[in-house]
């Protein structure tokens, strides 16, 4: 699969002499691993978004801040761009090399510096997964909230530059939400703190500028995140719907009665059948929705929420509702959900995976919108997502030997985006922008908001050194956007150079 | 009361023709409201912070958008400077006016647009009040959660610009935690939408960001607020401890147990005394410090936490555990708390607040340290204070009739700030930098990252139009920050030109 990609942004960058760089890296980071060979490079080539592929330059693996701090330097003086890449597993080529750039892996930087359980609080390197903070944190009944699928894989570092979310954000927060502080590296090799140890920290608040930035700032060298005390109890409530506007309906009213659930998802039909066929997680298969609703906290507020949701999800007409008997059935609910994207990959020979976010009140019209839209392509679109934030991801499924169905499914993608921004939404909830919604950005903000994105990264990265090509697309891209046509990751258009 | 005020920042603006000026908006705004006579001027010449008083050129009270932009194209046009002001409440001189600026008052931008129950949000312009936002969501059992002491009067708009808090903040956030979107004018007068209605937005976090920037950034014209469902109870425990550092302990072991009261309150004895003498809220006047819980949420839920943190603090070494017999009496317990400011007014001549916040754990020994700086500098200091967010209000007392008296306050304050950034806190947690604690960010940051937040200011502001001379010092102003004496608001070096 090869969606919108756009090698104009290599062609626009100052040509580099790689042999005479590599001389001066080893000349001056004599004990920095440095990987040039094209075999050594193959498996940098693309990010979790494997659609993208690009060869990098070169690929750097630091192992110390000092190494990161010297690299920065010399690239800085040099022109070098720099793509910043923690576990590889962004779904939206955030961390997709240049030709012309070096790829700056932060994966060594994994020790755990301190778990402090009187503060609250851990302090990582950036190449620390996701999952190995709550590990660390598990004999403190501590853990770290953000939880994305990729959470086994994925790096800390990486979690900040995507703002990553997952199943638990609606009731704690998105990574945005759950950090303290952050120390850098400037474009210029300057070592700068982002927030603090207090809860506030004055001046502009250039840690939440900072989160979610997609490496285009600064390179993240440690993390401080805030640990959350384990949950006593939690729940699980399966209901089932006979139309998804009904599940969708049933959403809102869970939140308008101010409950806030741990976790609350929803599942079409298609999404059901696959991860049943899959998973054996004893879905209802007949349903054409489902809502897993998560409930967790002490025993009595655990409790007495549980029949408050039911009473809502009988109210909003679900055909049944069931608790998870134990906790292997409460596993099992979620092991389906969890494995619903590649469920969906064994029913269909590819999919392309959308992350719209929209206002919660939408998702029935959304919904409805998106089966019209499925209908009209004539593609099958599989709804697997976080109901409760309203970020959804649809996936469109198609095969790309069957000749026109990727550039339907492209087509068909972006008017899904589309439809999210007309009803007050976003064009991406928690997989980020990156190279692959960067057109969609031109329909998201407008001239005026996009030069001020600008404006801003030229306050921290004036030679747009750092992953450039990413997240802000130009005016002059968003000009040519209506027009412009892409297939199969070839422009159309070759004589245009600027990006 | 004066200090620190620095008059340098008008002396180093560009003259404005006043007169000239004065034509030009009568002519191109007609029917906008302007004040330009000394009388007219006077209440426009301090905001909360009283301390400093300055007369702006010349006041406007726009009532439209187009107005508002109008006026800002002049501005820019001509290179007057704009100070923005919503109701005059802060407390540390962001609004405070400019003699060579406009100063433009938001106060009349008083619509609530919308409040939509089943979005949970309320979309108001700047001027409308905190407190008016939780009536109008009243019948739908909703509320806004931040909730300053000055809610009665302080307007969102202002809320916004200092990402204001209050007594619930450790449960529901700071106002950032509470938006979904803003609207604004640029320096240039363009219009704008930061965030959105979704839970994300794409893009850097520039909503983020915007909030608590202090009116440096641009002009904000409309905000739409999350609406939060009424807490079914609340309850509040009153514990009393016959040590401050007791009770320092005991809010982190109640954090550490994983509660998060609705509001964590500590009081010291000086501002128990002052409290009860004047509110007779039923405190125990010969404790060392109190505590104030309040537990809200469901009925089973708050019975269940009252117990556990009844535990905590009897585990913690609490004299006394006292709840809250009726709504009457859990009333009289918040308003002792909301009346201390006043309350300590009643037994010194004049007092200087502080607005430090410190990571909790730090809670007993900073307390410990402010005793010791109080008994050196020979001054009273009163502790009253949101201890669960680890923001402390120290009050120190004394007589500016007395000579020497203000000198002495102005230093402790600064030596107490000095101790929070020491242990890893920030100068301000809720009352924002203005011009009160602009020396005091040389101490929070290094230049570099001064330097960023100039570029940042620059990207959004370039001509440094809007509020010039507030939170963000000059390298050079650090630079003389050491060695610089301000006496009673005057400098000692009227040579020095540059702010």
């Amino acid at each position: 699969m090869s969606i919108l990609y756009d090698e104009r942004v290599d062609g626009a960058l100052p040509k580099v002499d790689k042999a005479a760089l590599l001389a001066e890296l080893r000349e001056q980071l004599p004990d920095m691993a440095v990987l040039h060979t094209q075999e050594d490079l193959k498996p940098y080539e693309c990010d979790g978004l494997s659609a993208y592929t690009t060869t990098p330059m070169m690929v750097v693996l630091p192992e110390r801040i000092e190494q990161v701090e010297c690299l920065l330097k010399l690239c800085y003086q040099r022109s070098v761009p720099v793509v910043a890449r923690g576990a590889g597993t962004g779904l939206s080529g955030g961390a997709l090399p240049l030709v012309q750039g070096i790829l700056l892996v932060m994966a060594r930087f994994k020790h755990i510096l301190e778990v402090n359980p009187e503060g609250r609080f851990a302090r990582v390197q950036p190449g620390v997964r996701n999952l190995a903070i709550s590990q660390a944190a598990a004999p403190y009944d501590l853990y770290y909230a953000p939880d994305p699928s990729s959470q086994i894989a994925c790096s800390i570092g990486g979690n900040v530059a995507e703002n990553a979310g997952g199943v638990h954000c609606l009731k704690y927060g998105l990574t945005v939400h759950n950090l303290l502080k952050i120390d850098i590296l400037s474009v210029e090799g300057e070592r700068m703190t982002l927030g603090s140890d207090a809860l506030d920290s004055p001046g502009f608040d250039l840690l939440a500028l900072f989160t979610g930035s997609e490496g285009m700032l600064g390179i993240i060298t440690e993390v401080t995140v805030k640990l959350l005390p384990k949950p006593q109890v939690a729940k699980v409530l399966l209901a089932s719907f006979d139309s998804v506007e009904n599940a969708g309906h049933a959403v809102a009213e869970i939140i308008a009665a101010g409950i806030i659930p741990g976790g609350l998802e929803m599942m079409d039909n298609l999404a059901i059948r696959a991860a049943e066929d899959f998973i054996h997680a004893g879905y209802p298969v007949d349903a054409e929705a489902i809502l897993l609703c998560e409930l967790d906290g002490v025993e009595a507020d655990v409790q007495d929420e549980c029949e408050r949701v039911r009473a809502v999800l009988d109210k909003a007409g679900a055909t049944e509702v069931r608790m998870a008997r134990d906790e292997v059935e409460r596993v099992k609910f979620w092991a389906g959900r969890k494995n619903a994207f590649p469920a969906v990959g064994r029913i269909s020979a590819d999919y392309y995976c959308m992350d719209g976010t929209i206002p919660r009140r939408e998702l029935p019209g959304v919904l409805k919108g998106i089966r019209e839209l499925s209908e009209a392509f004539g593609l099958r679109v599989a709804n697997v997502f976080h109901a409760g934030d309203g970020n959804m991801h649809p996936l469109i499924l198609f095969d790309a030997n069957q000749p026109g169905e990727l550039e339907r499914a492209e087509s068909l993608g972006g008017k899904i985006l589309e439809l999210c921004v007309k009803v007050g939404g976003s064009i991406t909830g928690e997989h980020g922008v990156g190279r692959e919604k960067i057109n969609q950005m031109c329909v998201q903000f407008n001239n005026d908001e996009l030069t001020l994105f600008h404006a801003v990264k030229a306050a921290f990265d004036p030679n747009g050194l750092l992953n450039p090509g990413k997240n802000i697309p130009t005016l002059h891209r968003c000009a040519e956007f209506g027009a412009m046509h892409v297939h199969h990751g070839k422009l159309p258009f070759p004589e245009l150079e600027r990006f």
